[in-house]
């Protein structure tokens, strides 16, 4: 998939202080972009090159970013290595779903991934791929799911709060093929159908070839913190492929909830019970 | 080992900035205090109240803690694992050390760790406990290491330039036991034997209780970015397990240089050959 700049919406709605501006440079890393210079971090972040260097040096001080090489590029720092391992220590997140991930992606022959809603964002957390077929897609530059256009921001949608839902509907919706749905009535609809169904499903709205399927997941504080997904071409996804996901899909969701210390709504539990 | 706040040296010498103010704030989490109230933290920090919930409401706001419970109090957020697994897949850091740290742990039945230098301070990264004894040396509560007063410090002061020596040295160095050595020409002479022996010792300078022996780590650039430790009861620290802790350490900081993709350098080899 290829990533789109998303990173704006955060900003809509307030103004954005230092310490945001500094910790949004951060988002600009992907795996396909590990390196980033100062000109180029300038021209992501839509800032000029003295106020990003001030904001780089900060951060580069307090480990967040380093510099390397000969031209001096950033990439990210060790700091975030101590932090995340005493946040995986409090919350096993990511270690802890990564298992079944990878069983989801092999089970299904096609690529697994988990989103996080961090902050009106949906972040990429992990993904793992199938060695099933020489093709499979592919997300290494993603920095971003678009709420609208993505299976994933669909499920994560529809459990949210109506006013998270009315803000993401009140941004710009850009049409990112033929088939995104960027009408907010019609978006409404969809998520309506989400609910009803327990997972959500889109054919070709973020990339025109690509057909996902996702479910919501749950954390112990009993929010939908994210959601997860299987990823396929569209011409892999024929009736019996798209049962064998959805089967897959609500299993691995109910376990990555157990091992969030979460459980289901019931409402959930039930749809999930049906649908398997 | 008790925590000692050493977060207060990375100020010295120059005006902190906000971005530095807020993600400092990030330090005072720990495996034994992973949360915090405001009043909690405005205190760690020597911060007003006022600026300590301005501080973390722009972290919150961009994921890196969130407040959870009936008393609101602050943990690391989610977004630290994306960045971290990011700076993973580009630097293999911890998850590669991993294993190599719980084969020393269970080797010599003490405890090990890894510990990170992350903008002049020495952070713990990860460790490993041995079952071996029901008594081991914990470290839930460390924040930072000492540089005068742990193995693993004097191990990363001995092999960093002439400069970043002096600014440590230059600094408040509390006498933490009665064994801690605070005088720097007495400090400088242990740094001259860790640089001749290849290795560290400190016998009860953080704990009185605690003998350890620490190797510098070298990264893909060749420099000093950390170090390894095995950490005993001094109590058990006879002539046979020194040696024995000595030979593991050799071996096991070699094994994760390696896997940093780095290579040791040519004198430190050459020490470590003849040491084991």
């Amino acid at each position: 998939m290829n990533g789109v700049a998303f990173g704006a919406a955060k900003g809509i709605g307030r103004s954005m202080g230092t310490i945001s501006k500094a910790l949004e440079l951060l988002d600009h890393f992907t795996k396909a972009r590990p390196l980033i210079g100062l000109s180029e971090m300038a021209r992501l972040a839509d800032l000029n090159k003295a106020t990003c260097f001030r904001l780089l040096t900060e951060l580069g001080e307090n480990g967040f970013v380093e510099q390397i090489g000969t031209g001096r590029e950033y990439r990210l720092g060790p700091s975030v290595l101590r932090l995340a391992a005493l946040r995986e220590a409090q919350v096993p997140t990511r270690e802890a779903a990564m298992p079944v991930l990878q069983g989801l992606a092999q089970q299904t022959g096609e690529t697994a991934h988990l989103s996080l809603l961090i902050s009106d964002i949906l972040r990429p957390l992990a993904h793992a791929y199938s060695a099933a077929h020489a093709t499979k897609v592919m997300l290494e530059d993603t920095e971003a799911l678009p709420f609208h256009a993505t299976s994933s921001g669909l499920a994560v949608l529809a459990f949210q709060p109506e006013a998270f839902r009315n803000r993401i509907l009140a941004q710009p919706l850009p049409r990112l093929t033929s088939s995104t749905e960027t009408v907010p009535a019609a978006l409404r609809a969809c998520i309506n159908d989400v609910r009803a169904l327990g997972y959500a499903e889109s054919r070709g709205g973020y990339e025109s070839d690509v057909h996902s399927m996702a479910v919501p997941l749950f954390d112990a504080l009993g929010r939908c913190s994210g959601a997860l997904a299987v990823a396929a071409l569209g011409s892999r996804m024929g009736e019996a492929q798209r049962r064998k996901i959805r089967h897959a899909l609500l299993q691995a969701g109910t376990e990555i909830t157990t091992l969030w210390g979460g459980s289901l709504p019931a409402d959930i539990a039930t749809l999930w019970r049906l649908a398997a």
